[in-house]
C-alpha cells in the first residue's frame, strides 16, 4: 500500500524543493521586462480548474500555482519593476493574491475581456515602452513548466541579445515525440549575430542544440498542430520544434510589425494603451475591448513576418495540457502513479491520484485519473483526458455551479466557503485577512448570525461598532447597514455566519463602501 | 452521456417499485415467528457501509435499507408481534429508527457483543418460546437480496409444515454459477411429508426444481466455501445447492439439538434469557454474552443433527457480498453500467457509479466501482472488490474515523452532521424528531450557540426555559445544565450549532435525564 497523508502534493515534493534551489542560485541578469500571459480560461483540469481558478491560477505540480511558478522562475533576473501580468478581470484579484502570497510582485494588467494574444501583447507593450522606449520584452504563457530554470534564463539572456538587433525571437522546444498537439516551428539558416555560446556550429541541427548552445536561427516556416504522420516526419527532420508560445523582441518592435501586419489591431491597442494612461475609468476600457479583433500573435504577426528568430532549447517544457500530461512532468512512484494528498493506495499502476480535504481509496486501477475536491469528483480513464471538457461544457448547459467556483471563494479581503445551503438557510466560514474588512452593506432579504471562532470582530451594524470576541455572536437583521472588520494586523479572523431568508443569493447585497472598489 | 441526478436511487428504482408491488400482493400467510438477523459488522461495503452503519443498515439497491426489505418482504405474512430483529447494542438505535420509518414493528433483541448465530438463535428461540411452546421460527439474514417475495413466501409455509414434523430445514438455492465463496448443502433422500405442491416429483434433481415444488429433501452434507473446481463440480452434479444461511424449525426442536450437539452454548443461552425474562440490567447480561462461545449454527447444529432437511429453490437470491455483487441484482444502463446518484457518466462500460450528495463524472472507465460519500471516496477495479476490507483494516491501524461512522450520525431523537471541525471549533447540523428530545445535559470544555434555521427549538439553558423560534438564536455557555427538543408534534426542527472550546470530543457530556436511557 501507498499512504499519502495531508494536503500536501507529497510526490510531487522533491521537484518543489529541486525548483526553489534553481531559483535561489540563478546568477543570470536580464535587461528585460517580463510579460506573463495570465488571462487563459482553460477547461482540461475540471475538477480542480474552474471558470474563476484557471489553471495557471492553481497548484498542479508543487505547493505553488503555475503562475507564481512562473514568477518565481524570472523573479531572481527580473525585478519586480520589469515585472508584468496580464489577466482578465474577473481574476484580476486572485492574480494579485497569488504574487503577494510569494512576495513576488508586478504589474497587473487587466483586460476587462479576454481577445487571445495579439491584444494583451500590443497593450503590454505600449505600457512597457511608457516606461522605457528600448526595452526588450520577454512574453511568457503562464501555466507551462519549464523544468530546467538556469537554461531557460540563460536562453532569455541570449534571446534578449538577438532582440536587440531588432529580431521576433521565439524559444522552439526540442521535441521529445511526434506530438500531435503542439504547433512546430521550422527553423531557417543560422543567424549570425550576438555571440552565441562557444562551441556551438553553426549548422548545428536540432539532435546536436545542446542546452548551452542558445544558437539563433531564421524561421522557415510556423506550422499549425500537425497529423500523427507530419508529426513524424518533423521530428525525424530533425530542424522542427516545438512552438511553446515564448516570444523575445524590442516592445517598439512587435508594435511596428503589428503595425505592418494588422493595423486594426495596432491602432485599438494604442487606443487602450492611451486611455489606461490617462486613467481611463473601466466602462471606457472595457467598451474600447469591445472594438479589437481576438488574434493570436501568432498569426497576426510571427506567421508574416520577416524579422522571425527561433533558438531551439531543452528546458524541460511542458504546456501540461490534460490530465494526462502530467505524466511529462510530475514525480511518480514505483508503479507509475501520481500521487498527491490523502490517497490509500492498493497496487495502482499508471494512475494520476489527486485527493483535496477527503479521503480518496484507490484498489487496483490501471491508466486511470482521479481528482477528488470538495464539491466534485472525477474518475476518468487516461486515454480520455481529453474529454474533460465534455464535462465542463455539460455543466454548463445545466447551469450548474462546479464549474464556476470552488466551495472555497476567494476574495480581496479574505475567503469564504459554503458548508452547507438548505431550504431557507445557508452556512459559510468567512476568513478575513488582518487588517482587512469587507464592504460597508446591506442584504434586503436575509439576516445574518455571525459566531466568531478566531480572532475578534469589528462589526457595523446600524449605527453601532462593537467589537465580537472569539466564542462570541452577533445578529445582523435584514435591511440593515453593516460591515465585518478584522482590526488585528497579524492574526486572521474567522467567522462562522449561518444566513437566514427567503432569498440567499450572492447578488442581494448593496454595497455603500468598499475597500476594493465595488461600491 | 448519461445522466442521473438527485439523490434517488434511480437506476435501481424500478427494482424497487416492483419490490412494493409484491409485498402488497403477497397473499401467504405464515404462522411462525420470523427472527432476522441483523448484528452482521462487514467491510466490503465501506465508504458507503461503517462500522456504525453495516451493510444490512444502508440502502444499496432501493431507497430502503437491506434490513427494511427484509422485514417488509415477510411482514405481510408475519403480523408485528411475531417479528424479532436480533442486532448489536450500538445498532439499536438505528434498527429501530428504520423499523419505525418504514411502519414496521417488530421486538428487537440486542445483543451486547457479536457471538456468531448460534448464540443469537439460541438466545431468540427462548423468547419465541415464551410466547408460543410450539412455536416455528425462521432464521432470516437482514443483509441478502431475495427477488422473488412471492416465492419466498411459499417456500417458507412449506419449510414450516417441514418444521412442524420435527425437521431443522435449510433453504438451498439453485446455483447459478460456480461460485466460490458461498458454502453449498447437497441434498439427500426426499422427506415424504406435509403435502409438496402438485407435479413435484421425489426424484426430482435440481435440474427440475421449478418455482413452485417446494420439495424437502434430507441434507447429505453441507460444505463450506470450495475451490474452482469442487464448486464446478457440484454445479454440474445438480444435487448441491447455496447455502443461504436461512432456517425454519420449532424453537423447541433447534434448542433440543443444541442441548445435544453444543451444551456449553445451550447452556449460556439459556441463563442469558432467564436474565432478559427477569428484567437484568444490561451490564448483567452483558457480563453472561461474556461466557459464551461465539459459534456458528451451521457448525454448532447443522453439521451434526440427522434431522436437518433441505428444500431446494430459486428466489433470485444473492449475499451481495461486495460491490461486484452488485452486478448481479441490479438494474443496469445500455452499458453494463450500474448508476445512483447525480452521476454524470461518459462512455463508461460495465461500471459501478455511486454518487451520494456530490458531483460525480466519470469518462470511459471499464469494469471500475466509484463510490463516493461525504467523506471519502473508494475507486476500485472491479476484480478487486474483495480487497476493500484492506482499506477498512488500514484505516482501523491509522486510527481513522471514516470507517466507524458517516459523516451524518443518526440518534434516536433524530440525527446531526459534522459539517465542519477546525482548531478550537466545530460546526453541526441537527435535526430534532417531531415531539423529540435530546437528554438534558452538560458539557465541561464547550460552549454553544445555536441558531434556528427550521422549526422553533424548546432551549433548557440552566433554570430557564424558553422557545427560540426560525432565525433566533441562542447561547449555551460552558459546565450549564441544558436540553434542546421539538415540541412540534410534526414539523422536524432544524438547529445549526457552533461549538467553541478547548476539547470538542463527543465524550463531553455528562447526562442528567434521558428519553433513550442513556443517563
Amino acid at each position: 500500500m501507498s499512504a499519502s497523508r495531508g494536503k500536501q502534493h507529497s510526490s510531487v515534493k522533491r521537484h518543489q524543493q529541486a525548483a526553489v534551489k534553481r531559483h535561489q542560485q540563478a546568477a543570470v541578469t536580464l535587461d528585460l521586462h517580463a510579460v506573463i500571459l495570465a488571462g487563459g480560461t482553460g477547461t482540461r483540469f475540471w475538477p480542480l480548474s474552474r471558470r474563476l481558478a484557471p489553471k495557471q491560477l492553481i497548484a498542479l505540480l508543487s505547493d505553488r500555482t503555475m503562475l507564481q511558478e512562473t514568477v518565481l522562475r524570472i523573479a531572481p533576473a527580473v525585478p519586480a519593476e520589469r515585472r508584468w501580468v496580464v489577466t482578465g478581470g474577473d481574476l484580476a484579484d486572485e492574480v494579485g493574491r497569488q504574487l503577494r502570497a510569494v512576495d513576488a510582485n508586478a504589474t497587473v494588467i487587466v483586460e476587462p475581456a479576454g481577445r487571445n494574444t495579439a491584444p494583451a501583447i500590443a497593450v503590454a507593450a505600449h505600457r512597457v515602452i511608457e516606461r522605457d522606449p528600448d526595452a526588450v520584452m520577454a512574453v511568457l504563457p503562464a501555466d507551462h513548466v519549464i523544468a530546467k530554470s538556469d537554461a531557460f534564463l540563460r536562453c532569455l539572456a541570449r534571446a534578449e541579445e538577438v532582440a536587440r538587433e531588432g529580431f521576433l525571437v521565439t524559444i522552439g522546444l526540442v521535441p521529445r515525440r511526434a506530438e500531435t498537439g503542439y504547433g512546430y516551428i521550422q527553423r531557417g539558416e543560422p543567424l549570425r549575430v550576438g555571440s552565441p555560446a562557444s562551441g556551438a556550429k553553426p549548422d548545428a541541427d536540432a539532435s546536436s542544440v545542446t542546452l548551452d548552445s542558445c544558437f539563433a536561427f531564421s524561421v522557415a516556416r510556423f506550422v499549425e498542430k500537425p497529423d500523427r504522420a507530419a508529426a513524424e516526419r518533423y521530428v525525424a527532420a530533425g530542424d522542427y520544434f516545438w512552438n511553446g508560445g515564448m516570444f523575445i523582441w524590442r516592445a517598439a518592435a512587435i508594435l511596428d510589425e503589428l503595425r505592418a501586419h494588422a493595423p486594426a489591431v495596432a491602432e485599438a491597442a494604442e487606443r487602450i494603451a492611451e486611455a489606461m494612461k490617462a486613467g481611463a475609468d473601466r466602462n471606457r476600457i472595457a467598451d474600447l475591448y469591445r472594438t479589437i479583433e481576438a488574434v493570436s500573435i501568432d498569426y497576426a504577426v510571427m506567421e508574416r513576418t520577416r524579422r522571425a528568430a527561433v533558438i531551439p532549447a531543452e528546458l524541460g517544457w511542458s504546456d501540461v495540457g490534460s490530465w494526462a500530461a502530467l505524466d511529462d512532468v510530475a514525480e511518480k512512484d514505483e508503479r507509475g502513479n501520481v500521487i498527491s494528498g490523502r490517497v490509500l493506495d492498493f497496487g495502482s499502476e499508471r494512475s494520476i491520484l489527486y485527493a483535496q480535504d477527503r479521503l480518496v481509496a484507490t484498489i487496483g486501477l490501471k491508466d486511470v485519473i482521479v481528482v477528488d475536491t470538495p464539491d466534485a469528483t472525477l474518475v476518468c480513464d487516461k486515454d480520455r483526458a481529453q474529454d474533460v471538457r465534455r464535462v465542463v461544457e455539460t455543466l454548463e448547459a445545466q447551469h450548474a455551479q462546479e464549474h464556476v467556483t470552488h466551495k472555497t471563494v476567494q476574495r480581496p479581503w479574505g475567503a469564504y466557503t459554503v458548508l452547507e445551503e438548505g431550504e431557507g438557510y445557508k452556512i459559510k466560514r468567512i476568513v478575513i485577512n488582518p487588517s482587512s474588512r469587507l464592504s460597508l452593506q446591506m442584504h434586503r432579504q436575509r439576516s445574518e448570525h455571525w459566531v466568531v471562532v478566531a480572532g475578534t470582530a469589528r462589526v457595523t451594524c446600524g449605527d453601532r461598532v462593537y467589537d465580537v470576541k472569539t466564542n462570541e455572536s452577533t445578529y445582523i437583521p435584514p435591511q440593515t447597514r453593516h460591515r465585518l472588520e478584522n482590526p488585528d494586523p497579524a492574526i486572521p479572523l474567522q467567522i462562522i455566519e449561518v444566513q437566514n431568508g427567503p432569498y440567499l443569493g450572492e447578488d442581494d447585497i448593496v454595497r455603500f463602501d468598499d475597500d476594493f472598489g465595488r461600491a
